[in-house]
């Protein structure tokens, strides 16, 4: 198994174990999430508390727990993660439904509103954290509820069942998840028919359109993803497994069409996906405005959930280049240094210091707010998806083969594989991204040839790969060009005509009104040169040498103002 | 009165009548709106149809007929307005109340919800449209109405009333209409209590925060519009309306300095306010993006409310500018030629031809799109506010006082005064915008010396008033400079940098992509030259001759792509 040793990833992994996983435990006991469980084991009458989706923000976190316990074995976590399971599956039906806001006798029935139910959006997550529950632990406890709502599902859902799909994606990727888990080709068959179903118009006609649900179009005729940029991006993280797992290449085309076109058109320097405030949604090719640039922080992970799948299924470098933008300026950025505060948007131009995110009686963000990291939101799923993601980080840093290994993410870590019945194991050094040297030192080798690739990113010079008979003790190092590069954005982007933002490595670089001379607006800074950062006043004609930091670490110094497009001195004469 | 005799605003009136009106009235029937009176006034149980502010719909277009009465004489339109106030005031409940979907046993209890019922905001409409159908029929059925719910929202929300306002202003400046009406103080005293109760957080906390209905800060602590774009500018036009009656110089005063900031900061170039969709408000100051700008129909209809009000308080004629603006680039851009078609939001970048509004089964578009105008709305203000608008337009062009009359607007049109008891009466012809001429003749004239002023729009010369004794048959004619002008963004707006838009006398103009030529993308076009207009291809040098049309033509030959501000060919170089 892969293990990051070190660095900031190291560094953030720690802190979602002794920060942010409680942190999330702890909200969703005091907002009695997890007592609607009981509640609804009970048997008795009850308010349910939360909103439709509070269901899987648990399984998020029983998720991430089993994963860190993989991770970082034994803790005072592996209780919580034992306890929360147990009284999931209390709240199970006999039929093997499993929602505690739906289908009691007090309740709105079960299945009575696909748009914003999230019915089966929760069943997925619950498979998911079944998954990992039983891959960490053994245990069946949550796998055996996965397996009954699961083929509750896929009586309700199969072929002879109703024709309906979740409003938010998420069952697709889950019944595939738990086929790998169970080898039960119905739950493959299962999520095939659910990706297949959607963009014939089941659902019913909202304010935003059919797009916001992607039930607009099938998935194999879009080319370009769209709408609410969460569901999106999960429908098309399902699809990809559902593809590489019939192999169907059709369905895989599309994607990694949609994918490109995604990226290249409708996504943010930093990675971030989705421009529209109103409906999460993903705007029109080139409509990325900086100011109010939504980029949730669930988006990003969910967008590193599709690039990983590519990335698997085709090996090639620009998806875990995306991986790589959109950790280091979507997911790093979001939590708080102590681990319990948040963004939920992601935005890339804050005008004024500090957020203006309204709080309700419980202490709770009742918005998805940008200037400000808060502790806990209304909807929060970015907490407990920052969670599992990153305790799940340590796959992402490299893939194995029948040839050797390929490092995708520079991380200090430790890899492994298994080359002719021999271990291959190298030991990974490196403080990237504060330089780019990373040092490769072999620490097992098989008698045969092997082959260690290292990703290629695409603001660097080529490293090759290196394919040889290896022996314990080789080493090799590689040096990463880290200068700063100035980008100018697509003249089709409105929002950003006249600036450029500044990149070094995997970081995106901004400029925060703290760092300012005093008296300077940032409204009034214009860039003169990148490296370094000098900016004139636009009123004055001052000139100053300005740090730029990077996006990430943002808002960590107290309210600001920050910007990563940075106008450039407009010297251009208006036309005769 | 002053009449509009011709031109586009006539024709627009007369489109009013016989095309705007009557098609609302057949909206507003066919989807039930109207019906919910009468189930209302027969007391049996009935599900409402349509949203919480139906019942206003019903109520502004009874002012447009009134006003259009009193406007063009007996038509049929006035049996539809005596029928509609009939069917209303059958409906009202005997201790004055009146609303269609509160109070009755079955449905929510009344004021159970002033964040989205609007009983009050339903009412203030009651009133204005009372007010207008008093003066053009004499009749007292609608003001007998109107009294007796003033009185009871008297009782109810007066000094020892509920500490309460409504989510959506309108019921202050409608108080001040029936204030001045019936003269009685109560109503006018009432006005002012709403305008200083709101701005102390008696409505609840909602996810767009206190700013959305103006809770946030008390009218006379603010110093720009914020939330909700329509109901700031209700809001600010009543609270002028108290503080013309009741001398408050200090809220007049609040309320100018509002007034700058929203047009120097928070408007678009088109007189446009309101720059999100999510929250249907005002953007941070400078966050005026082109692409999904909201622009309001009805915050157009709310923006020059506002702006009459304080040119009438103060004579000022950068009310007047504002007004024109609005008028020209708003008001006159969202209806269709055939007067049965509307824009609900005015943007300024449409990159696709074509709208993407989804229409429901009753052929009704449920959300307010831009690309296209729809016949109706669920949201369906638009077209009744524009229809009272319209007919209520004669009162904008002139104001007269003790010295003469200053004419404020250019159309043709009969205007008088009364000057030493004796009449003044001008007719003014003028085919503006087309051309910039306009002649004044005197057509009765006092014996003492009476002075006529013509407004100085802010892009031409000076016209200077004239004072002397006057005769029938005088005449003059002044010429305004309507060469195209090239105007340049405030550098802090983001979205336009390093664009350009073209105005010529009050209208913006556009550029349509129906007039590019064959193989060129709109987003591809930049400008070389603005008289005439100059494009180059960005990737292929090729340059062309382009008409630039007035913004409010656009979309009127079929599906089109648009923009307002149009980019300047980059020549700036990147940074080193």
């Amino acid at each position: 198994m892969n293990r990051i040793t070190g660095g900031m990833w190291a560094d953030l992994q720690r802190l979602n174990r002794t920060a942010m996983i409680p942190h999330a435990v702890q909200w969703m006991t005091r907002l009695g999430w997890v007592a609607n469980f009981d509640r609804a084991a009970a048997g008795e009458r009850y308010d349910h508390r939360g909103r439709e989706f509070a269901d899987s923000e648990i399984y998020k976190i029983i998720e991430a727990i089993s994963l860190e316990h993989l991770r970082s074995g034994p803790s005072e976590l592996d209780a919580v993660a034992d306890d929360l399971a147990g009284r999931v599956a209390a709240a199970q039906e006999p039929d093997g439904y499993l929602h505690t806001l739906f289908g009691r006798p007090w309740q709105r029935p079960r299945y009575s509103d696909f748009t914003w139910g999230h019915e089966l959006y929760c069943a997925g997550h619950l498979l998911q954290a079944a998954v990992a529950h039983h891959r960490a632990y053994r245990s069946t406890t949550l796998l055996d509820v996965a397996v009954r709502l699961a083929d509750h599902i896929c009586v309700m859902f199969g072929p002879h069942g109703l024709n309906r799909v979740c409003g938010h994606a998420e069952i697709e990727l889950a019944l595939v998840a738990l086929y790998r888990e169970t080898r039960e080709r119905r739950y493959l068959d299962q999520a095939a028919l659910f990706v297949d179903r959607r963009g014939h118009g089941t659902l019913p006609l909202i304010e935003f359109g059919r797009a916001f649900a992607q039930d607009d179009l099938p998935v194999r005729k879009a080319t370009v993803l769209r709408g609410h940029a969460v569901r999106a991006l999960y429908l098309a993280a399902g699809a990809v497994d559902v593809a590489v797992e019939t192999g169907d290449d059709e369905l895989l085309a599309a994607l990694k069409t949609q994918w490109q076109n995604t990226v290249d058109r409708r996504t943010y320097v930093t990675g971030g996906m989705g421009s529209h405030h109103m409906d999460e949604a993903f705007g029109e090719d080139f409509v990325l405005p900086a100011d109010r640039s939504y980029c949730e922080t669930c988006a990003g992970v969910a967008s590193i959930m599709f690039s990983r799948r590519l990335l698997l299924a085709t090996g090639e470098s620009r998806y875990a280049d995306q991986i790589e933008r959109t950790l280091y300026n979507i997911l790093a950025t979001a939590p708080g240094d102590d681990g319990r505060s948040f963004f939920y948007a992601n935005t890339l131009h804050q005008r004024h210091p500090g957020g203006d995110v309204p709080v309700n009686d419980d202490g709770v963000s009742i918005r998805g707010g940008a200037g400000e990291r808060q502790p806990w939101y209304e909807v929060s799923c970015c907490a407990p998806n920052l969670a599992r993601t990153l305790a799940g980080l340590d796959d992402y840093v490299a893939t194995a083969d029948n040839e050797g290994i390929r490092i995708h993410q520079y991380m200090s870590s430790t890899l492994e594989a298994t080359i002719g019945g021999s271990p291959f194991t190298l030991d990974v050094t490196t403080d990237y991204p504060t330089t780019g040297t990373i040092t490769v030192t072999v620490t097992q080798a098989p008698a045969v040839p092997a082959t260690i690739t290292l990703r290629q990113p695409e603001w660097s010079p080529s490293t090759p790969g290196r394919t040889r008979v290896w022996s314990p003790g080789d080493t090799f190092t590689v040096d990463l060009d880290l200068r700063e590069r100035v980008t100018r954005p697509d003249h089709r982007v409105d929002a950003v005509r006249g600036c450029v933002a500044v990149q070094r490595g995997p970081d995106v670089l901004a400029l925060e009104s703290v760092d300012l001379p005093a008296g300077w607006a940032l409204a009034d800074a214009v860039l003169v040169s990148a490296d370094p950062a000098v900016l004139r006043h636009q009123e004055t004609g001052e000139e100053a040498t300005v740090p730029l930091i990077p996006y990430r670490r943002w808002a960590r110094r107290g309210p600001s103002a920050m910007r990563v497009w940075i106008p450039l001195d407009q010297t251009v004469a208006p036309p005769r």
